[in-house]
């Protein structure tokens, strides 16, 4: 069902940083592989991310499980336009420790119109799950 | 099934002002309205919310939904603890335009331990729905 | 962004019942009315429902939904082909009692490759709600 | 995270079969196997199962991931008392063909109060999952 990815590590960080600065790649977030249906994406831990009890927010989570699904189909589909989200659905497990979260994704469904993954959310450095986020983006038309 | 109001609108943005500073309220949101078992949470429009094309982005829109279904929360339950969210589901329905959303929430179920509610999206003046989320919180420990 | 009703009730019950025996419209189900972006389904309580504590189970509980929200958006499209659901998201709020079920469906964006709406269930006669869902189908190629 | 099992496999077969005779072990459902943290069961195809197009409806994918999760946490924690869900997302991926169903699944939280879990869904034999599940169930109150 996989095929040959379409960017080079090098490539995808590039490319988005060029198209979707709003990622912040280098200082919000960090693409640290990608591979046949998966990537792992790492949220750089910061203030910004705390809420009360010295735990990192929903919405910091929310949206690493949004950009890690992103980059793991677009390392499949290449640079054919934009990929919107149309549906999260996230499970919160434990409350994260005040640093870098990583974000292990991996597509169980990539179709012409529909593509659906799962991220598993951890602290960096620990083994235990903290969410769980299971999303579906719709791709625009291709030529396949 | 819904109780008197735990806090008048200038009381639970005071509140929520003082032990969730995260939330900046006047600067990021704004508490609209409380009711019973309902509350209506305004998103302040910023350039951190634009994705690519204009749109805010589903990071954005997910954290106005959870601050709002913690608001229409507290308004019956009052200041008891920190109620967590366990689960949240978001379908994203419509590019919303760059400016102020609102989030329409009610909630469906008030329990000891769990709390569901809605949140219906919009853009700030326009009746169609941009997105829909489903929500529930754990609620600690209450003397009923 | 609704149009007008693409049947009326008889036709609908009609059509569901020839190309869509399963549903077991009658003895299993009943379209109780259709509308403009809406539906009204009942589920007809029998002893295969049940689960242990006497309550409906969750399973006749999602088939409501799904058929619910299938009836709404086929009243809206008409017969076209085969929508498929791809997701559905639902909380169970309450044990229902072992009657029938009420599924009230609204769709929330009907687009022309997906078509989202949410199902408030409630036992027969009561007005609380027993469940709620939110779900997705997938309608296949179309005129518009 | 885990603990040693309740149940031995022919335990939790004898011990369901007699407190839940709707899921009809032997019939419906039967239970492959039980680990840490895990369990397989699997959905016994039958002609009550299919929809148009010869494939096998969403209701029952839907019923197989709540027993197969039902399965894995009862695995865990023993005869308590009874276990409810509270909230299932399901993404359906393929037209699974009309043959048995396997429900592997994977419990990722295990906590006094809620239990998270996730399935895969599989056609008996075939490799691409046709369905995948995320779920809790709220967990009666125990000595831990």
């Amino acid at each position: 069902m996989s095929q040959p990815l379409a960017f080079t590590l090098d490539e995808i960080r590039a490319y988005l940083a060029e198209v979707f600065p709003q990622i912040a790649l280098g200082r919000a977030f960090e693409i640290e592989a990608i591979g046949p249906m998966s990537a792992r994406v790492r949220l750089i831990f910061g203030p910004t991310h705390l809420r009360p009890g010295g735990t990192i927010s929903g919405p910091s989570m929310f949206a690493l499980a949004d950009v890690a699904l992103y980059v793991a189909i677009l390392a499949q589909i290449g640079p054919v336009g934009l990929a919107v989200t149309t549906n999260m659905n996230i499970n919160f497990l434990r409350k994260p420790a005040p640093r870098d979260l990583m974000g292990e994704t991996r597509l169980i469904k990539l179709g012409k119109r529909l593509a659906v993954g799962e991220v598993a959310i951890y602290s960096a450095g620990d083994p235990e799950m903290v969410a769980h986020a299971t999303g579906t983006y719709s791709i625009p038309a291709r030529g396949d």
